[in-house]
């Protein structure tokens, strides 16, 4: 591939030193959209760290990334949309071999230093005709990320990139994900790509810690893909080393970003709900106490209603794997106690929910000092109309 | 409360002899329905068993009933639809005591005598001097089950009734229950009457287990009420004592009729979807499975869109917490083949899922003996308009 160096204006992928890309139509969507894209580290470093979906179900992408990635060195990400290529058995991982084998001859590169990721439909065979055409298509690479960013889209409608400039270093990061988010990822592909020096240790650690607090606190549907993979790839091309500290907060910088995004892109969102649970054992148990009120879909639809509908906040609470005193739950929606002693607040009803930002609060009256958080929206018509007529 | 004797062709929970039922529209609904009954044994005995929800906020009548039973004897139930009286705190306990006395006064009972059922929102207080006026209306008992079937309806689209007819003797019953079916029962109220001789003891254990097979396997949304109750009365009015088998048949036998309707009534239902799971290490895994499978909001779309989109199967079955081969997962949609060793069988995408009711069967692939089912349902633009116009 023709190898180009970023211009200083570019965002994303291709902001850091030393990071190019480029996209492409493959053609394998049926809506003619942009599917395929390629992230290249063109060093001195190949410094590289991921997290993948905690699904036992995972994509042939899946597998082949994690054993690429064992070694903590990638060159290159490939990925495609308009295909998972999950549930496909062996012909599955034969196909996205030979797709890394192919990017690996045009970019130079060993196979093994070549991730893939796919996102779209499962248990479709992948068209190898077309995919292995858009590889060679992808021999044309420049600085767009966005581009890149464009093409890995499936239901999302806006492209996600977040950018960290810091002293004498960049990080940039691109993302797509907007359903089947829930605990352990979204149905998210994420790459960060960066010019510090950072070893792949320092890479993972910074990349967990960031994770567990911002792609794992997104639960939208409670669903988890098969296919999440979020890859960091550090080339060092600007000589600066970043302290852990400095390093952990800009990859935090960028993740809260796309998870933002994300959540604001969710598959039919109109409300966008941040459900915080304290008073109760331990952190675990306040994020399943969190998770199970975000994932209830009474109390869902109720955030569609704009209705303050606190009943089904203790409804769904009270199944949580949580230490609470079932006399002592208090609930707040957007600041205001709508619930104290597991009572009614005289007004609760009145509450103003018809905003896009919801906050809801709960106490599980322990005095325990486990706390934690999700971020979920409400359950719409569009959810339902965008999921029920997506394969077919 | 003036007595009468049931009529030979009563059915539901008048059927068996010495059962008299009443029903009124006391004003609790804002729709002007009928929202209170009572349904009354006549004895000679009183014989009773119940089980409740699991959910740890519970209801001021599950409180008060659980109590209620705990000498195995009840001579009455109380129901009131249109408020749930859950949440309120020591005012909601004091509530449902006082219906319970001025019932018990009326029927010239010990209020410990008497169970109280309530249904409907969460977190508003019973409007008291209605509902006293519900349970003075009461007092003129007849044989007319469904009318009190009718008065306990709250979303539900028709009244649900059973009857079991034995040799000299019969087990009638009522029940509501659409939403928040869960583990655990559904929201469901289930009164079951029966003029066999049955100790509370052998009533239980044919609760516990009628229950586990019928209510327990109900999970349309996931969620699980504060306020779930089953309750039988045995009167031995018939004299006849049948054996432990013949009186599990009868209890499992209007329970299931009634959990068939109340899946058929299901909020928002235009599917009835079985899920069936093999191939595990034990029918509780099995279970947990087929939970996560139907709980799962994709794939409960892709059932409202008759869409065979078996990914969503599998993407969903592997967060469960169940054993499992993830390169080995098998599919069946209406007894096809849609996926087999986690491979798609060609023409998979072409089962035809257009009918009212969907088969789902999920082989784990470990030849374990474990194995279980649930019923579900799709998940529908009209579950999202009933639950996000519910309370406001």
């Amino acid at each position: 591939m023709t190898a180009s160096t970023p211009s200083p204006s570019a965002t994303g992928v291709c902001a850091p030193t030393g990071f190019a890309a480029s996209a492409t139509t493959a053609g394998i969507k049926p809506s003619g959209k942009p599917d395929m894209a390629v992230v290249v580290n063109q060093g001195p470093q190949a410094n590289a760290a991921g997290v993948f979906t905690r699904n036992r179900v995972v994509a042939a992408p899946v597998t082949y990334s994690r054993a690429a990635l064992a070694d903590g060195q990638l060159r290159a990400v490939l990925f495609n949309s308009g295909n998972a290529n999950a549930c496909n058995g062996k012909q599955g991982l034969a196909d996205t071999t030979a797709m890394a084998q192919r990017a690996a001859e045009l970019l130079d590169l060993d196979p093994q230093q070549v991730a893939v990721c796919s996102t779209g439909l499962i248990g479709e065979l992948l068209p190898m005709d077309v995919v292995l055409g858009g590889v060679e298509a992808l021999n044309n690479l420049g600085a767009d990320g966005h581009a890149a960013a464009t093409a890995i889209m499936t239901t999302d409608t806006v492209a996600k990139e977040a950018t960290a400039y810091r002293e004498g270093w960049t990080m940039g990061a691109m993302g797509k994900g907007v359903g089947m988010m829930a605990p352990s990822l979204a149905t998210m592909l994420v790459c960060i790509t960066t010019d510090a020096v950072a070893s792949p240790q320092a890479l993972q650690g910074a990349l967990e810690g960031a994770s567990a607090v911002t792609f794992n606190t997104l639960d939208v549907d409670g669903s988890t893909s098969t296919n999440d993979t979020v890859i960091i790839m550090a080339n060092g091309a600007s000589g600066v080393e970043p302290s852990p500290e400095e390093l952990n907060a800009a990859v935090l910088e960028v993740c809260a970003s796309l998870a933002d995004q994300m959540q604001a892109d969710a598959e039919g969102v109109t409300k966008r709900v941040r459900i915080s649970v304290e008073g109760t054992a331990s952190d675990a148990q306040a994020l399943n106490a969190a998770r199970t009120i975000g994932r209830d879909n009474l109390f869902k639809c109720a955030m569609f209603g704009s209705d303050p509908n606190w009943g089904r906040v203790l409804a769904a609470v009270g199944m949580a794997d949580a230490e609470m005193d079932p006399e002592n739950i208090s609930v707040y929606f957007n600041g205001a106690p709508v619930c104290v002693g597991s009572t009614g607040v005289p007004g609760a009803r009145d509450v103003d929910l018809s905003g896009v930002d919801i906050d809801v609060r709960v106490d599980l009256g322990t005095g325990g000092p486990g706390q934690a958080f999700v971020r979920t929206t409400d359950l719409s018509h569009a959810y339902v109309e965008i999921n029920s007529a997506y394969s077919s």
